[in-house]
């Protein structure tokens, strides 16, 4: 086993910071991103305040990572493959559909719920914590699809003039609206309605 | 002229509202929801608190009053005719692009971006909030579109079998996404590519 090898204060910081992590996403989940301040991430975390500056620059820089691992956490607990890209069966449509029937079933989840919104809310409003979410949360997924769609453009199953940035947006914007701003429910189906729309429109 | 019959009380009421609506979207603009209090508003539009209490049961209801006050202002100081419906001119990608080229316009000019994104984000944490915003400021925008979707079904420029609730959500969903995200610059252009595409996927 490796385990041994490690030493104890790598361990013990590996405690900390998933210690930290959680503090992170509980207290933003409880009380919002605003009230969620340093002080009360390391008082809950049981770590000095001193800890956190030391490894962050920011609060969000906190928030962002925790996020980033929770992620990480779950679709190793699922076996889910998104680090891995979006599969590609040969039927752009299904595989769309099965990607996005997932990020619905996240994004109704009430353990990434409330701390992704509190983080979109303060994004919204805060330039440089909006540009760090769009970095290392939302691009590096999008880039997933455009790889996706770019198979399917070669495989000839979609226009060779269609933007792929331009319809990654169009699968995951009308997703994205109705779930932040609760128009209606975000539902399986919708997101199959979604993606069927979409490919019609992309097809040759 | 009717000016000289409207009692005293009258205009100075309709001048108190119009200085509480102003104070408002100033204070959220320039401090955020969160710290625009009602006290805050009161202070700065200079009237008592208890005349904001006796008008309006909450912050968010003042805020959403004033953003629907400053929407109508602006749409009769340009003469569109937002309110009165979507153009038809039978050619619906042309509509379409005109009214949401309008919109890409709005959510760039400083004066609308501040508070708009505020309303948004507090929308975004606070159902409550999200709720009026939908309500008050966002589906009556969105039943414009219904209808002249459902115009253009008639005429059978789009399949019977498009949902116009589903079609208006690709056409809007885009365009908040990468304006509240921040993901890609939001222009005239973009809106051209996303109305080419969304028409594209609606035609029989």
């Amino acid at each position: 086993m490796v385990e041994n090898r490690v030493p104890d204060s790598s361990r013990r910081s590996e405690r900390s910071r998933r210690a930290i992590h959680d503090a992170a996403l509980g207290l933003v989940a409880e009380v919002g991103y605003p009230r969620t301040t340093i002080e009360a991430i390391a008082a809950r975390a049981g770590v000095g305040k001193q800890t956190i500056y030391r490894w962050w620059p920011s609060k969000a820089a906190v928030l962002l990572e925790a996020f980033v691992a929770l992620g990480e956490r779950t679709a190793a607990q699922s076996g889910a493959d998104g680090a891995q890209g979006i599969p590609d069966t040969g039927d752009l449509a299904a595989d769309l559909k099965a990607v996005l029937r997932a990020t619905v079933d996240e994004l109704n989840d009430p353990a990434f719920e409330a701390p992704t919104r509190a983080l979109a809310a303060a994004g919204i409003v805060d330039p440089q914590v909006g540009a760090e979410f769009v970095q290392k949360l939302l691009d590096p997924g999008l880039q997933l699809y455009i790889a996706r769609l770019r198979a399917a453009q070669r495989a000839g199953q979609v226009r060779a003039d269609a933007d792929p940035r331009i319809a990654v947006e169009l699968l995951v914007g009308p997703l994205t609206h109705r779930w932040l701003l609760r128009t209606l429910p975000l539902t399986r189906e919708y997101a199959d309605a979604v993606v069927d729309h979409v490919v019609r429109g992309l097809a040759p």
